[in-house]
């Protein structure tokens, strides 16, 4: 059941907070054994505030997964490593805090790499327990996936939203830098880190963002206006698999089908330059940002981290200037990538989630959305040949969230009406 | 003794860091029943550190006070809050791990406002102790000032670290936006909050800034290049005391003797509005970065701080938006005002600091700097009317941190010269 559906039905009288805990807490006991989402689940707590709940506010009952980088104060937060397993922090993020206040309701903290890395956790994907779901927002995705919560907190340094969501056939949504509150998460990289959300369709992204950002205009419209999308495939298209050029075409003659206008466009010659921009911030910033960490006695943080670390570390002073430079024109950046649409069609993933739970996928279609700050959303369009979730990806504008958001919804329509005339 | 000289005599041979802790120690003992700059002090851990120290570090017996909102594992951390006194992180901020790793010597934690905000801690003014010392970073100026430590820790999302260091009469230096690592500060404003520096002299400022920033050009430089200087009064002129008129006629006079081409520059159209602006993004976020706190039971927080949270929380969403679009145009907007020129030389605050420790004075002169993201220094010209501290206040564009501590040192040694010379 959509949070949209949780929060009208409460507020109607026809269901409790406490019947949609049960019935969550009840999906969880099943599906947790073989999927691995959750970090911890905190059942006592999260029913004193389905108990509590106030029905009539905006989001009443909706239950949360948090992503085990930010911080909780009535349950453990490890940050995906050993090294803080079981800590506690002494508040919650904000995030949370606003989250709860708006009638969430917290089950519990999700599994994700290890600081949000590359370091996987133990979570399967739930379309195929032999895949990874992606990360670092492992156990976000899977929960809202396996239907254990309407909604998952995520954040996102490369592709740690759009990329697992596409792999676990969910709707993953990076807002623009800065929306979502993301005071108490740990950072990697202060100049790329952003909160977001993981849900089962894009009116519950819309809607809980609206809340969480007090941003009435992200809100679902019912009819919004003519859209004009632009078709991108990006520099690196050659990595594409062909179940992604096939989501792509696919989304894309809905959306022609639905009366919108679409138009292919060219890459910009400084487009291929950007994924070095990226590299070179998370490069200089993330390795800094853990040096506290990385003075832990050996074996405390991971083989795999080591060595991402040692790889970040090799980021130049001079690379990352540079790469400072250009991001102050990013909104034009993203204006000139635009065209003049109001939103791009683009991949969410090379393809499929991969074989096996060593890695988590590469981010290679996600990394220059994240750097250039704009909302991102990501969304299932169709089964890959092994049968697993294949999604596409929106981009808009710095701030053009409510665009990105009614594209989503539109094209999800679109799908939905395209495979009902079939 | 300063920084530089620490170091230098340390790597030379002729001192040792436990001399330099033992010295400063001493100091500590006669200075803090007055002044009460510490929060806590913490002997075994430092000393244990200074006999540990590599002497060819950079920083090596370089002694610091760390603001109490940044993060400590092996000292407790309460955010200048009753709310969380003596709780304790799981990991040092990383530019405290990274000025241990170059050799510094970390003495405790100095006392600050309640979460950087306005309700003041016990500190008092080395130069009198009737007075503020300023605020949000009052124990790391008071210490600095006092001679306990070479090296304060600050934090700026007004005029945390430039106002404060203009009262007590040290060196302020609040870097471009980002340079200094800020994981492990408790946030007020994402888009505001930046680490800085509290030193006794430029030079000071430029060592320990080159050697946590990795940027070799921020060292001091012997023979600055000819400095073209802008003398900007601001918008809010008529808010200056005849001494902070004083202080910066003085400056301007010393650098004119000293061969600077000085230059008065008008008052850009625009510039008062951003005093608006920065109110609407320190307004918007700051409340709901403490959305936690904001609930802690009656009484964990002061009723300053309630009342200063009240306050901020009349930004809207329109205004913040507004505030938004404006410093997508920052580097311009400083472009604009410095003119032409490499710095601008303008008042630190409205002029010595306040009687009474009720408040920690008005940052006034330093909001709009904060919001544009460039490099301010905080510089001690004269005394004031009532013999306290009055400083000037060097600004640069965006990343010209180098130009702003070459500029505060000419005119630092521009001072002296007059001075020599009367």
């Amino acid at each position: 059941m959509p949070a949209t559906e949780v929060a009208a039905s409460i507020r109607a009288g026809r269901r409790t907070a406490e019947d949609i805990f049960w019935q969550q807490m009840a999906c969880i006991e099943l599906a947790e054994p073989e999927v691995g989402a959750w970090h911890y689940v905190s059942p006592d707590t999260a029913l004193a505030e389905a108990q509590h709940v106030d029905r009539f506010l905006p989001l009443a009952g909706v239950t949360f997964g948090i992503k085990d980088v930010i911080d909780t104060a009535n349950m453990p937060t490890g940050y995906g490593s050993a090294a803080y397993e079981g800590s506690r922090p002494v508040w919650d993020a904000p995030i949370v805090t606003l989250a709860r206040q708006a009638g969430g309701v917290m089950l519990g903290k999700t599994v994700c790499t290890e600081f949000a890395m590359s370091s996987p956790g133990k979570t399967r994907n739930p379309a195929n327990l032999a895949h990874t779901p992606g990360g670092s927002s492992s156990g976000s995705c899977a929960a809202v996936a396996a239907g254990m919560v309407q909604v998952g907190f995520g954040t996102q340094t490369s592709g740690s939203i759009i990329r697992p969501a596409a792999y676990c056939g969910v709707v993953g949504y990076k807002p623009s830098f800065g929306m979502l509150n993301r005071t108490g998460v740990k950072v990697l990289s202060d100049s790329l880190d952003t909160v977001g959300l993981i849900t089962g369709d894009v009116a519950d992204a819309a809607l809980v963002a609206s809340v969480l950002a007090e941003r009435p205009e992200l809100m679902p419209r019912a009819a919004p206006r003519r859209l004009r999308v632009g078709i991108f495939r990006g520099s690196r298209w050659h990595l594409a698999l062909p179940e992604t050029a096939a989501a792509l075409e696919q989304a894309a003659s809905a959306l022609a089908e639905a009366g919108c206008m679409t138009r292919r466009l060219p890459v910009p010659g400084f487009f291929e330059g950007l994924y070095a921009h990226h590299d070179a911030v998370m490069g200089w910033e993330t390795p800094r940002s853990l040096a506290y960490e990385r003075l832990l006695p050996a074996g405390k943080l991971t083989a795999v981290t080591h060595a991402f670390l040692d790889q970040l570390s090799q980021a130049t002073l001079a690379s990352y200037d540079a790469a400072l430079g250009a991001l102050e024109t990013r909104a034009g950046l993203l204006d000139q990538i635009l065209d003049g649409c109001d939103v791009l069609l683009t991949p969410a993933a090379a393809g499929e989630a991969p074989l096996g739970l060593e890695t988590t996928g590469d981010p290679v279609f996600n990394k220059v959305w994240t750097l250039l700050h704009g909302p991102c959303v990501a969304l299932p369009v169709c089964k890959g040949p092994l049968g697993l979730p294949v999604g596409v990806q929106i981009i808009g504008r710095l701030g053009g969230d409510a665009d990105v958001l009614a594209a989503a919804a539109f094209i999800a329509g679109a799908l939905a009406a395209q495979r009902g005339g079939i």
